[in-house]
């Protein structure tokens, strides 16, 4: 990839800022963990993927500045980090389960070195970025046999490299297909309120030299009566196991028109977006944004002072409407993949 | 109402500037007819029926303007204003409908006069106007029986006062229904990529003391999975003789969306709507604007420079999805009522 989202550099953490693409290409660097929660929560780096990562680097970030410490002492503390960190966003099960496993991992050391404490989580969080880039290769992998030459993709929001460790997750099915000589095109939801699609989708697609074309969420049926949609392939930021799952807002009217119009629909995601604790898609909480990403844009008012809204993050997606699932372990076939 | 949209004042025509809603309440006089046609153009006043009077309007005041001329001369140069008054938008067929009748009412005058064939064209375009309040308000007076007490209706861009010389189409309807003492709810689709609903529909259902919601169009699927809609109620710009029909891109998604849920899909539009010339939605022009209305907010970049966009303003929708059209006439029930 031409560029990355998020990458340790020594003992920092650089994140690409997501918030400024694609007006200005911006990098930042943090020691405090703090203000990488605040880079979660500000949506400085998303993608479930990659708040896993970030999350977990944030954990080991936190036990290096903690120097006046005992090992024990440490221990305590950071369990009310990890669980300040887990609650920056509600949605994504990869952000919990990233900071759980990187603190059960340095939890397990039996020893009373605070040094070596230390570098286990560091290593943790390294190796989940590690395994995150080889599970995006292998999305890709996979995926990518599902796509014919000359297809024509349409995605919503950015599960792409801009959202993962790697390649990404759905985009890394596009990748994947190029790579291996498939010509592909995609059009973009521009995915409001926050228009990922517009401007990181698209950011990323076009650094690749993708054929990339942008669209208001609203055009995605008119395309599909016209025949121009051959398959759906979009992110999940949490699966249920009855294999609903979560994902951006939009997701879900997506999916029922892609059945109504018999265009395949996929879900890429990696294995750690499973979560087999929660039943079904009922079970899965969904985050509500600020009125403010309605109502305004860039500072200027685009609705009346005062009107109400309402702005759920994420919709639930049943699993009656996923022709597959594809994830680093292979494609698991949905309920519709007999249609 | 507590504002027009349109209203002629003196021989001049007084136009309400909808680009600048919900910032600035700004009303411009025109007393030339280019003018207008850019009004209409760049969408200071929109909406089928009212870029109808507008374009009838504007007829009238290119006939006062043209003083160094006999009657025949004028009704020559008259044709060619009338060809380029109804080349300023494509899709709705008022303002074909309005300018044709306005001149074809002139052009039955058998006198010589100028005064009287320029008078002729100014009380045509007034009763257009007219006719216009009166089928906003039998619309709305029709289509209020649809509604329950308590119900929460889902509307898609601006089909309200805004859009005509009255009350409106869609929105008619949840006036006559709070008029006649039921207390109606409504969700507003934002409407992208020009915002209609944000920036109008809700400014105009504000002003008139409407409990109002603001959602992004792609929240309405969600809206509806959770049960929270009990009907959709929204415009259109032209209706085909078979039923399908063209209005504001998403609506076909909107249509797809209530089937699948059992919401009923009520279309309000004043009979003039109705093109008997035209057989089915696929001999329906749409219209394609300007790539800046995806890329672009009030001049902040919102998508990387030189990206590919698609942007129909308008999609058909068949006529299998429509539950009922609610026209000054009654109401006609669709292929969808026994659902």
């Amino acid at each position: 990839m031409n560029f990355k989202a998020i990458e340790p550099v020594g003992n920092k953490l650089k994140i690409l800022d997501q918030r400024r693409l694609p007006r200005e290409v911006r990098y930042n660097e943090y020691d405090d963990y703090r203000d990488i929660i605040e880079s979660i929560k500000t949506l400085e780096v998303r993608g479930a993927p990659a708040i896993g990562i970030a999350g977990a680097f944030a954990l080991a970030i936190a036990a290096q500045a903690e120097v006046k410490t005992d090992l024990e002492r440490l221990k305590k503390i950071l369990v009310d980090i990890a669980r300040e960190i887990r609650s920056a966003r509600p949605t994504a099960v990869n952000l919990a389960w990233a900071v759980d496993r990187t603190l059960d991992k340095a939890n397990h050391y039996a020893g009373d070195r605070i040094d070596e404490y230390r570098r286990i989580l560091w290593n943790e969080a390294s190796l989940i970025l590690a395994e995150d880039e080889a599970m995006c290769h292998a999305i890709g992998a996979h995926g990518q046999a599902l796509l014919k030459d000359g297809d024509t993709v349409l995605t919503h929001c950015n599960a792409g490299a801009l959202a993962t460790g790697g390649s990404g997750t759905a985009l890394a099915v596009i990748y994947a297909a190029r790579d291996s000589g498939k010509k592909v095109k995609v059009f973009a939801d521009e995915t409001r309120p926050l228009l990922q699609g517009a401007r990181l989708t698209c950011w990323e697609l076009m650094q690749e030299g993708i054929d990339v074309t942008l669209i208001c969420d609203n055009m995605a049926g008119f395309l599909m009566q016209q025949g121009k949609i051959e398959s759906v392939i979009l992110g999940a930021d949490r699966i249920a196991a009855n294999g609903d799952f979560a994902n951006k807002i939009g997701t879900y009217s997506v999916a029922i028109l892609a059945k109504e119009h018999g265009v395949p629909f996929y879900v890429a995601a990696p294995t750690s977006t499973f979560d087999p604790g929660i039943n079904s898609g009922e079970d899965i909480p969904v985050e509500e944004r600020s009125p403010d990403e309605l109502t305004n844009w860039g500072g200027v008012p685009i609705a009346p002072p005062g009107v109400k809204t309402y702005s759920p993050a994420f919709d639930i997606t049943p699993a009656e409407l996923v022709t597959a699932y594809i994830t680093d372990k292979g494609i698991t076939w949905g309920k519709r993949k007999g249609d």
